[in-house]
């Protein structure tokens, strides 16, 4: 009957890889001899299990290893990956290897290759000396992509120490759920960016218009000012909700300063993108001072780098918004990534979106710790389905997590914001 | 002191527009006399109110003015609308008039003309003897744009019973509470469909992927072959999800006649979208056999319209997915507002979606009744901010909630559906 | 045919009873002249309105006359209330008046007597010259009940200003929505707390475990020092997590000082139960050194009246929790009213609680500020159903808005915590 | 250097207990070689792991030996339990043993005795040859408690097959989310509603009041004619609407068969809690002509076991309301346990309430099989936190849910009760 060994290395009991795979060999009706076991005495040390399998016929072999490659456990036969050629533009040929966000080798010409840009749901193409991953949508007629086979490997995440120290990420991998310490939880995302930074890495935000109504634009901006915002990934509605509140002291019409509702504050954020639309681009507002403050103007002033997505439910939408979904998606993979060979970025949280949240996450790599925020539980929930114990979750108030946040890693920004905020008030005051 | 008679005329009490003129007067520090104050005797009456109000001066009293005509309350005195020519290209000149959803008129060399396509959030352009609402995005230079002031008047919605029998609206305008009875509200909104069919107007579904993944795609093609969709708006997920179901038994990998995950599922709805755009189009696809059933396929099949639109966190996407957003507007006007002079929606049902039911409510003239149904009032909720009581929530489960409509709206289709189901699981079996 | 005069006064906008007892009117199909009609200028003036009703035979104009009373609209003709005897024991006679949480007099004798500690679903007993409130299960044979009919009348609650200034409650009446500025919101409330202190009343806080699982344990006890605890509600959870807390430095057995999950933690709760019903007491707890801090300790050490209500759910219970539900609620009615005869307190917050936040609304007068704190919007919704404008409801993570109280109302408390667990952890560190 | 071999048997893949074994071992720190695994071939057989532990010194050994046998890991070596008598009454001797819900056998003179009635948070008491759990506020001054040490062994469930067909539970373990193919949750409830009577077992129902304000009283009332209700628990809430439905029509004052409000509707309950209290027993009530249908009728007039728990929240009560949280406590564990030696019950359901279904958990053997429905996912959440594989939780609505139940398992009982609603909707037409 045909036989063969596999391997499964590094954090396999904690990010539960070796229990899913002997569940699915037990599931598929296939046998197994435990080869070899060995678990590291310490957390972080790398474990190893050696499992040799045994099915009825080969074709059932085959499906199985392939299966059991998803959770990392590489067969020990190698063989290469078998490649065909694109026959149609933007699809793949059918057959063609998904992969996954976790690091990924292909074996070519009897040689592994690491597989660069893992990311999810792609394909992958080989040329020259290299692979990539590919999305669908990119496939050029001709282009050699990689089958779904034995060829290629899966590397299952190592210990999260590798990424920063242990400390910061204690509280990750633990359930979601609304009833945790919370002051500690700002303490530790505030650690864990204060550590990512002194690691020279970069941080990208990904936000929902709850940043600015909940009152966090301020902190937002103190945060920036700080240097804890690299990247930032949103949609029209922040920004136009943060221009509002520049222009009017609204967001959704309600005033920031007093939490009641405005005088024909329902059009402010409609009069808002007009302005700006007028001027042409964001950079053309702030010269033409019609937005002196704000997350939109910190983001310019500071360099960081942006993109602002559009949907389906846009007003407007303002003018630096892009509005084709595949130009996002493009655009989202450069924050990511960033500009050089080794800029990916080192941290991501994503507070108060999932629409957002999620198109981030789809374009993650594994090895990237995730944070996401936000009030509603189904949200952090979905969001969190990606699995990987990189990725917490976080079920609290955006407003006063991120108010938090600025306290702990920006005090001086915040004190800043919070005068600015008086001499505003008083301006205002004076006015109505 | 200056002084304006203003009226507010229709279903003054119930759609709290009195109430809400009252509060802005006295919010505003300006004294009134109640003139005439007639108020049905029954709910279906229309009531009239009219106030001489009184402010310190012109400009308050103008101010005023226009703060209350959002209510429905129109002064007196009359005069043209200011008209001021588009200085650029995508927007408005400041001080435009931004419309309300609301069906509006606008005074032009003093004659009232009717504001054709009442949406919210957009301007207003007179061309020859016409006013019609302009997304601002479609400005061009040179159009004719209303400014805010009292050559613009807005009609309150008048009672319910316009649109269709009392009874179907019996229970709308009602609090937004999962703790209903259900099967009750199931029948109330199938019997609206059944008015709305019989009147000859159409129907407009808004779905997410929680139809498809609640086991719901058969009974929404049930209710399509029995008539109750004439238009379909959802994304790239909903015709993902409903093919991959189609192909493989599964939506996001789980199976929908057994509840467990499938081998290798978390792929199949990618591989599901590679094959669709290997055939280049759904029509292809289904001539290809590649789509056998399902949504997508009762969709062409029946002829209904129908718009799929992207949004960042897509993958692929298939290929009759809009990716351009502002293109995915105009296709939902389109769908709202039919092809003919007098083929305005009838009904507009959202399911299980916030993005495309934000969108649709966009767009939507304040005379569609409107039902969102879902199952996180938090979603229900923020439809609901339209605040006009032709819109309901219903918090309850997606899944069962359309299975109940296509019970009592297409028994017969409901039974061919199970039928077919058990042929399918049949030769499932006989595969697994 | 037969007509009444009923008047209306008091805040009739705002509070919506002018609207609610017009559509009352038109939905019972009688008609109405309106008498006069006299709006405040100003928001906090009082209003006025005169109607006079008509309808079709005498027994409809009572039965209408008997409802619009409920919204504090009360007819001119006057009659003495119609009394009965009490039947049997704990209950009423049929035909009972059932009493709202409003200010509300009955007519003896032709007399208008105010009716002491207004209560929703109670009846009023009358004996002597004074006549109250009394719950159904506390009635006695031969007590003189009063029956529903014109002798009762209802006093629309009044301008908010009476009980503190306008500013502090600016923020109420407002929807409830997790999307608000919630720095503001928690300044608003530590304004308004302010106030009330100042007033020289007293403080009721309703509690749920979130408040110890959350972290909030210390920053509570913290405003228990700083004098804004008078009186605290809750059930066996709280007090056994946060004695859990003293002795473990857990809350269902996470550590609250790492977020990790303890040694044997799910134990602990059971464990400090254990511990305190073998010394009897709390107190008997506190001097046998059992309990050296925490919520219970510093209720205890600063006098603060508590209540422990019981609940099918409890582990226990802990010794000073009471089980029997009609003494708790006996004993949370005393926490309401207090000592003396002016010691109704002034507000009540309820943080993280539906159970006790609802039984605490049920004895409520509608006069007392009511705000709740909680991260599920369902909870907040169901607790704001009572209605009334003086009450709030707010969305948001108790843990950090109840951390932000404490730090706005007493600073060198919030230190003082802060010091005390750097010193706690040290040793614990020391000690593992 | 201390050794011990522990060994681990049953489901110990999936039920996660191996996992967790080793994850504790290697938190530890201590050493450990696998002696032995054999996993079963197939899902349903039992699986075996032999591990040889080794720590530093034998306190940490005893120390990490109690803690893996709270997963099912029992140490090999054996010694009696240490037993210690009760010092105190009301409360355990420091060092007691805190039991779980799996099943649990305690050493006495070399012999190993099956505790009876397992439940979690409790003591063992052992008195003559057996050995029972018995509540902390039960223990009597003199008692035998079991100690925590080796002398206890705690049996990780079997199979879930064991309890009924495999099919059946299909759906179980599984990941909560409302996104769940729904009809087909229905569907797989009723199957094993119908298998857990066909193995004359008996249904415990834990109900909120959801239950009647969905409309779903005249559904629990059929499945309790086709015999699908054997035991009832719910609190005051439950009754009150359920009688109010019968008298009056309506649910917490909404017309049930028309979802609007009734006059005066908000007085129905009291008025139907007072009838009733003062007929003095649901039964003298029921003989009274009082309650004439509905849930509580029903309960009666088939003989069902049933408990109305009290809570601090309630009106009334209604006179078979226990108000004594232990004496409601004492009749939950006899409505699960029974009457006889083998009656317990085989299949518990919880609609819609956490505060019922959590006290039902409670007092619950991990052996029955537990199906939480709520439309709330944080109710289902913690409801779930007992974290056995036995339990599974369904978000949706309740109404609907219970309506499928009743069509799948009462086809002729639901006709019956739609027949009779239409009788009565005829006759309160009439009436109005």
């Amino acid at each position: 009957m045909p036989t063969e060994v596999v391997t499964l290395r590094g954090h396999i009991i904690d990010s539960m890889s070796l229990p899913r795979v002997l569940d699915e060999i037990v599931d598929f009706g296939a046998t197994y001899q435990v080869i070899e076991l060995s678990l590291g005495k310490k957390h972080d040390d790398e474990s190893i299990a050696r499992l040799e399998i045994t099915t009825d016929d080969k074709v059932d072999l085959d499906r199985l290893l392939d299966r059991l490659q998803q959770h990392g456990a590489n067969a020990g036969s190698v063989e290469d990956a078998a490649i065909a050629e694109a026959d149609v533009a933007g699809a793949f040929p059918p057959g063609f290897y998904s992969s996954t966000n976790l690091e990924t080798e292909v074996r070519v010409h009897g040689k592994w290759l690491t597989v660069d840009r893992p990311e999810m749901d792609c394909g992958i193409v080989v040329s020259g000396d290299g692979a990539r991953t590919i999305p669908m949508g990119e496939v050029e007629k001709g282009m050699s992509i990689v089958m779904a086979g034995l060829g290629v490997r899966v590397i299952p995440l190592t210990s999260p120490t590798d990424a920063a120290g242990r400390k910061a990420f204690e509280f990750m991998s633990s359930d979601v759920s609304s009833e945790k310490p919370k002051a500690l939880l700002v303490d530790q995302v505030a650690g864990m960016m204060r550590e990512v930074k002194e690691a020279g890495k970069r941080i990208l935000w990904v936000a929902g218009p709850a940043v600015v109504h909940t009152g966090a634009g301020p902190d937002v901006c103190a945060l920036i000012r700080a240097g804890y915002v690299d990247a930032f990934f949103a949609g029209n509605g922040v920004a136009a909700h943060d221009i509002e509140s520049n222009m009017f002291g609204t967001s959704l019409g309600v005033h920031l300063d007093r939490g009641s509702a405005a005088e024909h504050g329902h059009e402010h954020h409609i009069r808002a993108i007009n302005e700006v639309r007028r001027c042409g681009s964001f950079e053309a507002a702030i010269d033409a001072g019609v937005i002196t403050g704000g997350i939109v103007r910190h983001l310019v002033d500071h360099g960081a780098d942006y993109v602002f997505g559009g949907s389906v439910r846009d007003d407007g939408p303002l003018p630096d918004v892009v509005t084709d979904m595949l130009e996002v998606q493009k655009q989202v993979r450069a924050l990511i990534w960033g500009k050089g060979d080794d800029d990916l970025i080192g941290f991501c949280i994503v507070v108060g979106t999932m629409l957002h949240g999620i198109a981030t996450g789809n374009c993650l790599p594994a090895s990237v710790p995730l944070v996401c925020v936000d009030i509603n539980q189904a949200t952090v929930t979905k969001l969190m389905d990606r699995g990987s114990w990189q990725s917490t979750g976080i079920i609290t108030d955006v407003g006063l997590f991120i108010r938090g946040l600025a306290e702990r890693l920006g005090p001086n920004e915040v004190r800043r914001a919070s005068e600015e905020a008086d001499v505003r008030r008083a301006g205002s005051q004076t006015r109505t």
